[in-house]
């Protein structure tokens, strides 16, 4: 019999396998020397306990849940209620003024990006994304039969360049994606560099005859460090979007509530919301979560303690400075994104592993030669690795 | 400046307008006369509150809500006790073996459908469905490079024609898909006719050489009367994929919470699972809302009180005969899918708007010359729908 799956599918399959096997040997390690004995880096999932108003908000909806449409369906964009809420709260936090209708509810940033590429993107076009970069993007644009082009930012700093930007730009560019601050290397980006982005990408919209999105994906918007300013890029451009969620902040992934913000400065944004609220419903999201929609707006505002994020920075930092390995400080998110010692970020990962430390090679990101790790994990957990960093640095001398 | 939208989209846009507007004028009559004088039975929002089973289950959950990890990311295919239970669950409902392996958790049967879809569909392949049929499948197939093709039911019965399927078919062809019971004619599809189907895409996969998939949509399928039984696909083909969601029977469409179950007459359906637990990532709905899937597992077995719909859908009977329009009785689900008096549908439920009685065109179902009526409404909004059935059929006669 011929093969189950599509080509596509097929191809995805084959090459996911090293992550599996990473995630699989992770298990195997907890098994073989205890959950304590096992330092994981390897996985951006949240462990602080969601914030209190989002409990108390379950229990408030949990009160009425047993009414009739209490579980119904909302519309596609999300509640009227949950949509304004979620207006004024962004309004407030990012200094503009959106109203409802400018903002759409969806499963998560992920359905929501998902969302806004279907309702733009035609076959063969093409999706900019500065290098290293979450390589669901790859997935994400091939979902709706465009591609992924990378852009390396600028050599070890990781900060976006620009220049090479506008050489990657073509007639068959359709949307360029900058992720700030920065998952796997805490950049966070100035309001100049932003600003930059957005007169190149106006000017070259001009240029190819149609528009140029901007589609800023922002989950980690609350987590920058240093007195460091995350600006908001819907005052700078018109065809910017931004995608976010609150997996991070409220400590949710699992509920899935994220949600899409246009620009102000669009006219014609009535036309987009109105396509991205049809996307939003044919690509089977149908509308965010309800228990989500209701958490949400009970909690709006309200986040995980950063400094607990600010202190465990600072541990890793530590540790990785003891054991001579080379990083830039991130700013913001909860990422390290340090330089491999040996320049082979797949065997030092291996190294690592030995010593029961996970995390994952740069080569995963776009940017071999660099490894991540994740430290939203207990502040012990990281005092605790500093042997075995130093161990699997010693092996690369 | 050229369009803001993809071609495609562009065009979904222009041909989605009909139904927004009739959407639009039941808000405006509501508005208008009051909700009491408006009789809605244009959308399958159920109205029964959810079984107390469920509440209990939110309320158990909220319990442990504020510790870590409660709001986690779980793994894409569904927690792993979420998917035991399920999958317990299901084979004691469906009488055959499946393992937590079998079954994958998604954000509704919508997207349980799309991962699938993602998952074995190649560019410009097909997927036959019977007509009248639910149009969101052709978004869905559209969605991942594909397009649908109908098959007319039997005259007047709407049972399935598997000749005039036979003929349908070829070697574009990638999967059929049925929906039983049906949505909109209330039809529910024999043992017998479930059993000529699978041997027919047994017959035709080995002619064509891949495997035809039959995709068995089946959110209705505890929602059957008078004795009806709803057969089970699974212990019939190995290329059956069953899809579902706890919308209906658990009155929770908001929550989005669905699966996908394979065949366990599939060897390699390891290789399947493994396929659309990683579609399902990459679609974006990551994982099945974490609330959902607690909830789900709290009220397996329960569901709310069928008799309701019955005695719903024999009210429904009484004012369609006393109006002397035409009907199939339906045997499942709650739609009632009547012959259009005058034979122009769309000028018939123009008539029943007119009367304040709102319904769908059968156009809007791939079948003109009916309407459809969802009967998810109070009995009394059925009864005093009588004298607008009864204004809207004197126009027509």
């Amino acid at each position: 019999m011929a093969q189950l799956l599509s080509s596509a599918v097929q191809g995805y399959m084959a090459n996911s396998s090293m992550i599996r096997k990473m995630f699989e040997q992770g298990i195997q390690l907890k098994k073989q020397y205890g959950e304590d004995k096992v330092y994981d880096f390897s996985l951006g999932n949240p462990d602080l306990p969601a914030p209190k108003a989002v409990v108390d908000g379950l229990k408030a909806f949990a009160e009425s849940a047993g009414k009739p449409f209490s579980f119904g369906y909302t519309p596609n964009a999300g509640a009227p209620w949950a949509r304004e809420a979620l207006a004024k709260w962004i309004s407030a936090d990012q200094g503009v003024e959106l109203a409802a209708g400018d903002v759409l509810l969806s499963a998560g940033a992920a359905s929501a990006l998902n969302a806004v590429l279907r309702a733009v993107f035609n076959p063969g076009e093409e999706l900019i994304a500065f290098a290293p970069y979450f390589v669901e993007y790859d997935f994400y644009v091939a979902n709706h039969g465009g591609h992924l082009t990378r852009v390396m930012t600028q050599k070890d700093t990781f900060r976006p360049d620009v220049e090479a930007l506008e050489k990657a730009i073509s007639a068959k560019t359709r949307a360029v994606i900058v992720n700030s601050p920065n998952n796997p290397t805490g950049v966070v980006y100035t309001l100049d560099e932003m600003k930059a982005i957005c007169a190149l990408l106006e000017r070259k919209s001009a240029e190819v005859g149609h528009p140029i999105w901007l589609l800023c994906d922002e989950p980690y918007r609350f987590l920058a460090y240093d007195g460091c300013e995350v600006p908001s890029v819907l005052p700078l451009y018109r065809y910017a979007v931004v995608l976010s969620s609150f997996s991070k902040n409220m400590s949710l992934p699992g509920e899935r509530i994220g949600y899409a913000a246009l620009s102000p400065l669009l006219e014609e944004r009535a036309e987009l919301m109105a396509a991205i609220t049809l996307t939003n419903r044919i690509l089977g999201y149908v509308n965010a979560p309800i228990v989500g929609q209701h958490i949400m707006v009970a909690a709006l505002g309200s986040a995980v303690d950063r400094d607990v994020y600010l202190r465990r920075r600072d541990a890793m930092a530590d540790v990785l400075t003891q054991a001579g390995i080379e990083f830039t400080l991130p700013k913001g998110a909860f990422y390290f994104f340090p330089k491999a010692p040996g320049g082979d970020d797949k065997a030092f990962v291996a190294a690592l592993a030995e010593e029961r430390v996970l995390g994952v090679p740069g080569s995963g990101f776009g940017c071999p030669g660099f490894f991540r790790l994740a430290f939203c994990v207990d502040e012990k957990v990281i005092r605790n690795s500093a042997e075995g960093f130093a161990k699997a640095r010693a092996k690369f001398a």
